[in-house]
């Protein structure tokens, strides 16, 4: 990978950790609603125990996925954008290099 | 253990057949009504995340807790008594020796 995907000025460390941060909380506020919704729907034992595989798998998920290290922003920012936790204008004044990798990474 | 403990004649089987279900169907509709109660409080991600600790607890628990095999009854229905989830009428017309273990081990 190039430098310029790894190494962040202070700059691009403010705009990066509020497009995490701001990515981070959209999801979780989601994954609320849809316990909540799930909850609801809740009337059998297999039901809750398809709750817990549920809660498993995106805690999994989550756990793994927020890696705010340098080296793994740019990966971290083209999942956000694949799925529509953060969109391209939230992380305009990154180097071009680093917008132009994370939008190609995207698409993938 | 002595045999009329672990051997279950026709009749007990029956007995102990409702016991079991009913206990197990009263456990699990608690439980249930725990994941409505809990589910409506959770209002940030930590919160997500105890219902899923609570969920694994839960599931852990109940997995080894209603174990049918006939050498396992009194020790499950031991269990079930202790924690209130079946009364003593239900296992009315079992073997007196077994009543009396179970009651026994209820008390522990």
């Amino acid at each position: 990978m190039q430098a310029s995907q790894t190494i962040w000025s202070e700059a691009e460390k403010t705009i990066a950790q509020a497009a995490f941060t701001n990515a981070y909380q959209r999801e979780i506020n989601a994954l609320i609603q849809e316990v909540h919704d799930r909850s609801k729907q809740i009337k059998a034992i297999e039901d809750v125990w398809h709750l817990h595989d549920f809660l498993s798998a995106r805690r999994h998920e989550l756990d793994g996925k927020y890696d705010n290290r340098d080296a793994a922003l740019v990966f971290v920012f083209a999942d956000l954008l694949r799925e529509g936790w953060l969109q391209v204008s939230e992380i305009e004044g990154l180097d071009a290099d680093k917008i132009k990798k994370i939008s190609a990474l995207a698409r993938m």
